[in-house]
């Protein structure tokens, strides 16, 4: 018996991707579908242009689309809505007592609202408890990092051990992240844009939150430096980013090798239906990870680092590659759901 | 009366790159190509793979292709050999009496060989008399830097007068510096290459010398430390640089901002013909430079500077871009060649 | 002194790609750029996203804007309008009395309209009278063809004379065709479009037209038959076409060549500025012309063709390129519009 | 119990697609792998850079390369050699009794060898039992075509019923077609390779043999009318094919668009393991089916038509997409050693 979920903002590029990795999903059964007006009544399948790759699951093509109104959604539902709606919806669902698991960007900086990577501050969850205290709501808004971000902290999360101080990082991000139609292939095409919109300021601040720890109910930011150059290139799943990092106490090149091969978070102890047996595979050739060729590895779920070496400004660099519409949006959800889910908090 | 001057390795794409930037050149005729012993004896036009846009130029098309030996060689010539000959090559030049304007790497970091980006270290063209002391030459080996070293340096010029400190620097570097064939397309495409052989070692002890000054009859080096993240990304000219950098004195941001936009150099001083008027030209679009959509801009020869802001970690962080089989190659020495003509070394 | 023009739809890409053309032009000076009412009162420079490469031309970037109704524009407009209202704003400057060089799709198959390609059908120019007559207006609208089918026709031209009785061709289309943001990056990175909306239609019946002949006052056109498969590749600037043709009289090979070699129009008898030398240039080696390669030679006026060899199925295949927004929009028409002040009738 | 496979050339890109395609495959286990001198004595995981998307499959990368003479090998092995020495050493193979299923091009037009596609052809097969008696071989030659080529035919084999006479078809292929290092990128990006050399003829002259007929013990070729213009374009996997086909007997819209769909052949009769449900796919989208999108469906097995249409010249035009490496090479071999083993031949 699955647990009924529904999927916020599904017509979209990223509800397209909640969709597709729903499919054939061990506990979750997507049964319900909401988008804006202008969608409800009809079949998904006649409201959304696929975008991705293949084509629509068919049980998904048969559901008929609601609006984004709680009522009759399942208790459990997904938000892919697009952040100019996210805060109003999101909040109407939580005040009804909905779980929602938010790709949005809307709440992710609330004190009292969890942002999570599984396998890194699970912890953070307990903070989530506070918006029935502060806000009345029923229900919660848990959310996952922008993608960006998720690559950048599962690479960190094995290292926060050492005394994370400063990080200058270097993103060269997929198209995929856009959406669509997103970039413009008179902008990407044989091109380099050096500039995504308040990329850079998300990479920043939500790393601190990300891997801060939790002090009564509060989360107590990380006090590391984090400055992050965001660049979109013209590759279409995967971002790649570098890293130079600086310890409170330097380890070996040995201690950081090990770090990174026998890291293991919650997930996997709870061994969690979309959890990667490993979150970070360290690539031993020395031009790997590349986004094309290791992307779609381990379904999209690990993180990929490679490349590891003295920095001759901080202590190590290296770099780390991550799927950014899976690992970075819908399967980073759902393993929040599932991590909820394991923890009894469904 | 124009001055005649010879490409050794004339047929390789480098050597393209030269005989196309030479093409009407005011000073330089090009009168003399040098290749190996296969291509000697035929003319240009039949021992080159015309691998440039356009078509090869006619003048030159109809040259004799002589095997790179000095004897009938004009005084000046330009050093587009590949590494693996070129220690061996050039010094039989210099031996000889000849100026070996070079773009190899074999001499650039060599105590006696100037490491020239002239608008930077014009005055690092005093070593060379060393060459004669030391090696017992009659003539000279100058070089120019990598070309993602130079984009770098460029930009880096105008900010010595702050004390540079320390620089991460993360590259996203064009195919054409790779040559041809080069970078295999089943590597690049829809792809990044996060490795470069050798060139983030180059990056950072290159930058050093020529940021240094000269003391005595010695280059002593910047002490700043470099640290270099170099990648290969699908885009055909243009290496595009993301740099934070950290200052012995931090200037305003309104210093830095007019320390780009007042740069000017020898090149400038002497009015070279290659020298474009502003060395660093700051653009204020959100997202450029561009490879694309700036390279070609002042004939290739300025480097393009964006996206100046406070960095988290160091002082400011910022973006650079330069052609570099144009300012980071042919461009290079042909504009050294052109500073030591002006200074009467030739 | 030279002739006042202006350009109608200025702002967008299309428009964008006149002004660019204009730059310098000895023969006309473009005082007057018009746009929709959101940019009427704006300086160019403001009402305007520049996304051609290099940066916006200075004088034009002080003029303006207008809204786009006759008055004090110039009395020769070039259109750059988008079809959804090239319709009624061309037809107010025709009957204002303004000559309107056009290259929107809306009048191209207007019996009364000629569709110019001057080197193939500048006597075509005489049905314009005709406007007078039917529609009473004392201007005139004049057009040029779809960016792709101007291509085809080129590489024709020469081959008229051996009666074309059947075409099939195969477009590889650049997104620049498309506008900007045009196509999206998620569609065509390393991927294929196999269909342009409208296009194919558009090549087959423009082709019939532009090589047929003026009988009386009427355009008969060929009764060749065209059979166009139109796709989008990820290609900057060019389309490429490949074209298998049948002739009335098949020529032989070498008469093939000749044609192509000796191929002038009246834009060469009159030494127009625009005019390339030799309007198709055939390329010897095996694996050209190519886009990236080629398509700025001969500032995008000429027509490059390739590969002509034996047809297993008609009489000869070749390729042939050209560059879609050079010579297939802006470039064209401006070509038109010297043609027609060559033979005195601005 | 499996049957134990070789491959020949295993070390190479195309042996690499044969070791990636029988992982896992329920009828033949890859036990012996085979290459050149040098790699030979070395483990594959050592002999072997894996160029493939994801790493090299565990129980492959154990296996001590050996060299391509018979004698250990298992009696049916896949040849995946070179052209240079694919005569040589598949004649060896076949003298010493081995079945040898190539995808090398070097016996495909051979009187007494089949050219397979099996649900076009399955039948030809019954020419290989002249080997023995022209040739003296205890064992068998059989080759599947070209990739280009199998895409074709495997779209042309529903309407070989309606009479084909004449066939216009433009391929945009993918670079891995080229192998390894293969196309320089240099050359493919942002651009179009309009020539592959040998390919249009191999296109024109197999496409006859495999819509021929057997008659007694020889195979009659079609007698139709074949053109073919082969272009590279910058796309990872899939070629795209445009096609103008004309027919003895014009079928309608809905008899061809029938065709299609209910075509079926002897691998899906005999429901061979890695035989697509159904070998054509029509798509309804009006601009598919595209290269990136499509190629991976049906594990690359099926071949993907659309846009069919009236075609002006001849009788119909369509597209159709196949997945090169797998439809078009390893995976086009497995199937023809599965048809053989189906049909008892092994």
């Amino acid at each position: 018996m699955k647990i009924p979920v529904g999927v916020l903002g599904a017509t979209g590029m990223v509800g397209q991707h909640f969709v597709k990795f729903l499919q054939n999903h061990p506990q979750f059964e997507l049964t319900w579908v909401g988008a804006s007006d202008r969608s409800a009544g009809k079949k998904y399948r006649d409201a959304t242009s696929w975008r991705l790759d293949g084509t629509m699951p068919e049980t998904t093509a048969e559901l008929t689309v609601e609006e984004c109104k709680p009522g009759n959604a399942p208790k459990l539902v997904f938000s892919a809505t697009d952040a100019s709606v996210a805060t109003e919806i999101e909040q109407a669902f939580a005040g009804a007592g909905h779980l929602v698991v938010s790709n949005s960007r809307n709440h992710r900086m609330d004190e009292d609202v969890p942002l999570l990577v599984p396998e890194v501050n699970a912890g953070h969850l307990a903070v989530a408890k506070l918006q029935k205290q502060s806000r009345g709501w029923d229900g919660q808004i848990v959310t996952n990092p922008n993608c960006s971000t998720i690559v950048l902290t599962m690479a960190l999360g094995p290292l926060v051990q050492f005394g994370i101080q400063r990080i200058v990082v270097t993103t060269l991000q997929a198209i995929s992240g856009a959406g669509y139609p997103g970039v413009a292939s008179m902008d990407i095409t044989a091109n380099v844009v050096p500039y995504i919109g308040g990329e850079e300021e998300k990479m920043e601040i939500e790393t601190q939150k990300i891997l801060g720890t939790v002090n009564g109910n509060k989360i107590v930011p990380l006090a590391a430096k984090v400055s992050a150059h965001c660049n979109r290139v013209a590759v279409v799943d995967g971002h790649l980013v570098t890293a130079s990092v600086e310890f409170a106490n330097k380890p070996s090149l040995a201690d950081m090798r090990n770090a990174f091969d026998t890291f293991r978070g919650k997930p996997q102890q709870l061994n969690l239906p979309s959890a990667p047996a490993r979150p970070v595979i360290y690539m031993e050739q020395v031009d790997r990870p590349q986004p094309r060729r290791d992307v779609e590895r381990e379904r999209g779920m690990a993180v990929f680092v490679g490349r590891l070496r003295e920095c001759p400004v901080f202590d190590y660099k290296f770099i780390a590659l991550g799927h950014n519409t899976v690992r970075g949006a819908a399967g980073a959800a759902v393993l929040n759901a599932e991590l909820m889910h394991a923890e009894g908090l469904l």
